[in-house]
């Protein structure tokens, strides 16, 4: 196991570098940096240290093993409300007893210094929530996607980061994985003219019928809440522009086991350039696509959204990239942008443009695949 | 070049086996091969003459290279308005002048029995009369896709065939192709469970703005009519099944040079299973796949339509096939199809049940995406 760095250098050092990075000023030992002339000092980085909020198998099977490959941020704490969880995470990832929360005394982790970013891996229904909560607690906050059940929960979530002065970023991936962040780059860089068409397509067979994403009340929605906002989110950052309408419609093969939320549906997005996008997600098969045709070329990935195995081309030349995982990448830019300053490439604001498209497919289905204006 | 191998043999030998493959009854030389007890007989097979109707360039770059491959029919003969390429074939394909025919003395290829399938490869808005006239000279037909521009072209088609006593084929050459023959085998044997889904995209950016495939009265329609056949070909063939609906939208970037013709459309088939098919066509972007999501596994040729170069797995085993030129397959097919009295895979019932499907979605378009039975 890779340990946080800053544990493994004695007492006094660490409790400088943390001082330090945190910018009190308090230098514990040795001369005096700053001389009586302004010098422009760079802050040595400072890993910041990330509790997880839910620890279902995302988190354990995903998050708290890219945490071992981070270089700007560790896990430093856990939010579980099962007990039996406790020992195990301790034990396998050294984690301090009084960084362990549950969900009761969540909101004491504003006294904890170890804690600078809350990662919420909870069910959609409570994103906003935990998300809000987090951040009055003083904490920069990732939340995982979707951002929230509406727009409204997204632009509370948004308001209360702000407020609190904390950063916000969703936990979307692979804006940090190589083979998308050459997709990304086409619509800026047009190698082969304008980007004129996406398919993003994302299925896979559901399995458990019991499981919180088949409940309306925890999951707010069906594939589209779950895998659809992928090929939302490629849409966009394949065209590089905002839709302007969409036009969805559900199908429903199994009306028991879907009886809540939507099983698969297809929709078409609208862009200002003209470009369209025609995509769809499932609980009832396997399709996993992010194409991009454009003037005089195509661009592909596929297997597109997985966490690992991606392959792609850029008009058939292959995109040949080092295994690195995904949310490592994504969770070290977040710890960068903290201590840079600056905003998430996924912020809030990123969550709330899909979830506006989501509100969207749901109003044309209602409406049998009329054409709505986003 | 090849060339068809009764050629090669001495006059009496050809008349002779012409004759007999015809069915003639007259033996025109060595001892009598039916003896006073009747003996079953199996006829030595023919190689049929093919003429070709249209020297395009499908016919140039396609067929005729084709029939070069073919074991069971021959390049017979040509059909062109165009003087000057007469000289050409004749060189090239050693075409006797006798066989050479244009549209004001085409219905004398009745008189010729070198040609045995009269091949149409005409602009769309001529399919119908020529098939028909074809029939009518009481020669076997294959008549390039899209069948016609209505189903009611395809039924009259159809008749005249049936009233003629010959068979007729549409132009699908994929049936004939490995990787789709392993699509085909999907639905019937379920190696990873039901179908549930297909994703057919085909599209490329069309050149030319005076071409004829441009033209509403010599086109019929656009993309659709073009390379969308294929996915709903590929859509029918994957499932196994017919569609009872379909939703279409169609979406327009350039209003000039497709005034009078659909540039890009998407579609959904829905299937009496309660499979779907989310399809894409354009001429203004490339695709080219055919996706199947069953409840166990996925299958996938991409590309999938092009007349070579072919690629697919099924779930996830690479398909690996030797190269074969689709047409000569397809041709070969139908001239077995002849001589065996069977009927064609791709018969012109096939034809006219894309055509159903196509009506249907140039009605859907026409009601901004309204779902229209099939």
């Amino acid at each position: 196991m890779k340990k946080n760095s800053i544990t493994h250098l004695p007492p006094s050092r660490r409790q400088f570098l943390r001082q330090f990075a945190l910018g009190s000023g308090a230098f514990a030992f040795g001369a005096p940096l700053i001389a009586s002339t302004p010098l422009i000092i760079r802050k040595p980085a400072k890993k910041l240290g990330v509790a997880l909020v839910g620890l279902g198998n995302y988190a354990t099977n995903q998050l708290a093993p890219s945490l071992q490959d981070t270089e700007h941020c560790y896990l430093a704490g856990i939010v579980t409300g099962t007990k039996e969880k406790e020992a195990k995470w301790i034990e396998k990832y050294n984690i301090p007893t009084k960084n362990i929360y549950n969900y009761d005394n969540f909101d004491q982790i504003a006294n904890n210094d170890d804690i600078d970013i809350v990662y919420v891996v909870l069910p959609n229904s409570m994103h906003a929530e935990y998300t809000i909560r987090a951040a009055k607690a003083g904490k920069h906050v990732i939340c995982e996607k979707p951002m929230g059940l509406s727009v409204k929960e997204c632009e509370d979530m948004i308001a209360a980061c702000k407020a609190n002065k904390v950063k916000l970023s969703i936990g979307y991936r692979l804006h940090f994985d190589p083979h998308h962040m050459e997709i990304i780059k086409l619509p800026k860089e047009k190698p082969f003219g304008a980007v004129k068409y996406v398919n993003a397509e994302f299925g896979f067979r559901i399995g458990d019928p019991t499981q919180w994403r088949l409940r309306k009340n925890l999951a707010g929605g069906g594939a589209i809440m779950d895998v659809g906002v992928y090929c939302i989110q490629g849409a966009r950052y394949a065209t590089g522009e905002e839709p302007i309408a969409v036009t969805a419609r559900e199908f429903k093969t199994d009306p028991v086991k879907f009886a809540e939320v939507d099983e698969t549906v297809t929709w078409e997005m609208e862009f200002p350039s003209g470009a369209i996008a025609n995509c769809t997600t499932s609980y009832a098969f396997s399709t996993n696509r992010l194409h991009v045709g454009m003037e005089k070329g195509t661009a592909e990935v596929q297997p597109s959204y997985s966490y690992r195995g991606l392959a792609g081309h850029v008009n058939r030349k292959p995109m040949d990239f080092p295994v690195k995982r995904q949310q490592a990448s994504q969770m070290d830019n977040f710890a960068q942008v903290i201590n840079s300053g600056g905003e998430s490439e996924v912020s809030g604001q990123e969550g709330l443009l899909d979830l506006k498209v989501v509100e969207a497919m749901y109003k044309s289905i209602k409406k049998k695949g009329k054409r709505v204006k986003v």
